[in-house]
């Protein structure tokens, strides 16, 4: 089988981890041609040229209208996820888009319905689901292992919570962090929220709202009633100072299924002041790393063997409507807030 | 020292716990008389008599009158804890009652107010303050080591359901159940809650309702505002196949603290079907069995050298108003109660 | 049933251990008499009358010429195990004997005949059999989840060295201290030690040796070729600085069952320094309490329902033949030492 | 700093290996040239063309007289390491060598003393000290947190046995399993083995000798008496049926650190049944995967700043004396046998 072609748009950091795993770790495919328009200022044409590509420009629309290039993988700036994943669906290219894939509602939809017509694959980029521990609690779930699931907690936190100019662009803690989460939640309940509740404060930096200039919080927890009977917890820190925290658990009719930190290493040292053992790895690019080569084997298995992708158009939609419920329900003081469907 | 003379008002499962601790497990006091209006149709007479107890009476007043009796234990049925609290407080004698006092707040003030008055000690059973698990976590948060608490997670199921019947009477999950737990809350983050949302379900036994004949669920999730700025949940069920599931968790901004579960044994047999190790203990008598010891142990530390007991009156109060603001907010679909201060 | 009336010999540490526990956690028994040649020196009648025991004596005869009294505790100096059992015996009582019986080999063979002409029934007190993690890793053996047991490996340490004055009446560390190890390797393979090696050093305390005038060394490790082909290691430390360590691991043709240890409590505190969880239970009192009482359960159960005991006089001979053949391979450097059958 | 050119001889499972590594993981270096013998016959040629890597021979002499190539890892059969690596260090090339170097020690020792003549960099391939398991291990020992090492326990468990045609020419289980082990124990107690006793049983596979020709085991337990007087044991087996089981514990005169293995994932699954967790990674491959890019990193580096090697030539020698020492002593029924110096 020849190799598939991927063009890459966007050459940021998780346009060149997505580049290197391509390169080192997903057989079957090669990277053809990257854009970026920072190409040359950013020093992105040097470290693409290194890893032997040279089909490059400054234009996204080069990479899409390439006849060589199969598939896309959108790894631009968040804003123009939508319109580059619209063009390369349109130029009838299978397309990878990084998360999330626009904060206007109605642009996900249209977009849903234009990868529905003309057919393509096209799978969201979120790579937790791809995760060795998440996965084994989903499955017990999926495999009737812990029955109905009655009670979902998923506890995720960062080490150190990014500048507030951050926040002030990336429409805060619900659409930036937590919105992984709430694909968790999809992922391990096999279910849709139906109604959402978000309390939050600024326990990490009391000064947050002053200094992004909008009124977001860094502590959060947001209760979901699920379509399927289940009650969903999601609790976020801003700052977990031990490192990053990443657990989910799902209590059911015939047991839990719960997973733990993987950590530096899995020594324990005892003495007289008790027993030290490790913290969780630092951040994401460490603790998902195989995470985010598996969701790109998935995804070109699912191209090459023309299957459903694991994660669609769709997975796309439901955790920005979520993020978009929590945001109303925290800004509420925790109102319940139908999530629109 | 002369031997602590107690008498006990109640002889029934908890009544005999207790006075079966206080002869074999508590130094220096002694049981000297005991009511129970059942006494010989449930054959405690004889019970009591195997144990050398012979003063003995169907009437609780008689050992509140017992001028020997310096401490009564209040272990009768719900509906008379405060009742007899307040007879024991007016004579004068130190009391230990089971919790809840009771569900009419009223009364519990008017025995707050009578306790300060009279100047005796009076603890109320909130047992699980004793644990090892879950005093560890609060004391890390107590000597500082969490730093302030941000988020609060308990975990609290039960093995297996109560019949309808109890609960037609108990007042509901939040009145019989997740009293310890809100308890817990206060224990763990030394803070009190100001507002608070519950959720829930009958996942468990979807008939619930109907049998109970009271607006209960057997799944629920509480979220609370405390007035620390800390965010608490607790989740409940009245069914964990896998046996009795109690843990705490505390994340602050220097670290977490956090159980789990005491196992039946550290046994793990691994073969090629993976690694299978012990579920929990099975109910709170074996899992909490030294915590019912220690709680008295301290108990009677504070009469013998005059210090005030580790959980007052006032505490007895608190999680009432708790699980009266949750039991509303419940009924309401989760919206938001103020806990009445 | 009546109540089965003991008799103890012996009203120290252990003899009180065994009176409480028979007293507080035994069913269907009483302690009828006791008798210790210290009885008023050491304050043991006062003890004893606080629980109601007043038959008692010095002479331990009058304990076993009591005609009430059925069952024997020997509990007295280990000199005088031996002695005081086979006069229990001769007059037709049932004999819990502490370990070890005796170091005389000929002399426990004789106290075996014995027991078998008189049919009375004889346990040894190997409580660690009854342990609830190290029956969990034998129960794995015994039926068969684990397969043909392979290699073995007990590691026991204690927190703190005896006295060089206990050392130098004791035997040394292969009488004292292993020989409950030699129990449990045969206890969790069901097989017998053929030939022993032992090497030790004194690392703990190197003047050892010169305190307490034995050749017996702190530290050491036994290689045991089994009957069943398996490879046992058992080490041993006078000083575990951390605490009580009791650990038992069996690999097998088909899996591996290994205990921890019990911990305080399972609470873990995770901040930048990394996680910190407790130490283990201190010592053997606090570790193999509830042992203490499973192992007298079993006994009375073997004696009211007429079962063989779970720890007969052969258990209590063979671990003297392996520490005897590891005492003398260890005072020659190691050499293989066969042990006598 | 231009890139540091390596030339591989060998390009078998272990040269690729290294290759790949190389290639995707080690910065600052790049592969110049390639040796193997087979290599039109085993499809190198093509394998190494798709990394570019075009400079191959059948003839390792030119990769060892290639001007370019300043470094040479030898991963070529067995019984040519040491011939390799003179020729390499008599060509001033610094030396990557896979364990073992030999079997022969004077030829190891003439290498050692090449070596050191030459001044060139050398290292052997225990990987496993880079593991961060066992390096933490090592760590706690080397900055004196368990203080004095007094006990030494290496579990190492092969998931499944090699065939019995392997065993037949790698010299038997201490030679081509425990040399890791043995390398272990000197890495953790930064100490040699002074004595040894090993034992061992065909219990894995009855009829080993016989198919393999050689008296080996393939269960095996040796002791060893350590120069600063701790003991050390290590137990191989060569299948255990639940995976790759390599842990390691040293306890001290101030507590002890301990590994356990990797695991798939850290989910765990609670029903009824129990709680089943999953089991270690499967192989070397897995488990030590990023132990070897990081022994090859901190060879680089060696190189680059003129540090010495972390695994130096004598490294390579005394697992060996080591091995020998064993294999002797198991012949003989586990009589101690003393390593040369």
């Amino acid at each position: 089988m020849a190799n598939l072609k991927i063009g890459v748009v966007g050459c940021g950091r998780i346009g060149k981890l997505h580049i290197n795993n391509l390169i080192n770790s997903v057989p079957g495919v090669e990277v053809a041609a990257v854009a970026d328009p920072m190409l040359d200022k950013s020093g992105a044409r040097e470290w693409l040229a290194e890893r032997g590509i040279t089909t490059v420009s400054t234009d996204f629309m080069d990479v899409i209208n390439n006849p060589e290039v199969e598939v896309v993988f959108v790894c631009s700036s968040t804003d123009t996820h939508c319109q580059v994943s619209m063009e390369a669906v349109k130029a009838g290219k299978h397309v990878f888009c990084e998360k999330p894939i626009d904060y206007d509602i109605d642009k996900i939809k249209a977009l849903l319905a234009l990868v529905e017509e003309k057919g393509v694959k096209f799978q969201v980029g979120f790579n937790r689901r791809f995760d060795h521990n998440h996965k084994a609690v989903a499955d017990a779930v999926k495999d009737g292992t812990v029955g109905d699931p009655h009670i979902v907690i998923v506890s995720s936190r960062d080490p150190e919570p990014p500048p507030a100019s951050y926040v002030a662009v990336s429409g805060g803690i619900f659409y930036d962090m937590m919105i992984h989460d709430f694909d968790m939640v999809r992922y391990v309940t096999g279910s849709e929220a139906v109604e959402i509740s978000a309390v939050g404060s600024c326990l990490v930096n009391p000064n947050l709202q002053e200094e992004s200039g909008i009124p977001d919080v860094d502590t959060a927890v947001v209760t979901m009633k699920m379509a399927n009977g289940a009650i969903a917890v999601i609790n976020n820190s801003r700052q977990a100072v031990y490192g990053y925290d990443q657990r989910v658990e799902v209590f059911g009719s015939k047991g839990m299924a719960s997973d733990a930190n993987d950590l530096r290493n899995t020594a324990t040292v005892m003495t007289v002041d008790g027993a030290v053992s490790q913290k969780p790895l630092w951040f994401f690019l460490e603790r998902y790393n195989q995470a985010f080569i598996n969701q790109v084997l998935s995804f070109v298995d699912a191209i090459q063997n023309d299957k459903p992708t694991a994660v669609g158009a769709v997975d796309g939609l439901r955790p920005v409507l979520m993020a978009k419920a929590a945001t109303e329900s925290c800004q509420n003081g925790g109102a319940w807030v139908k999530v629109e469907a």
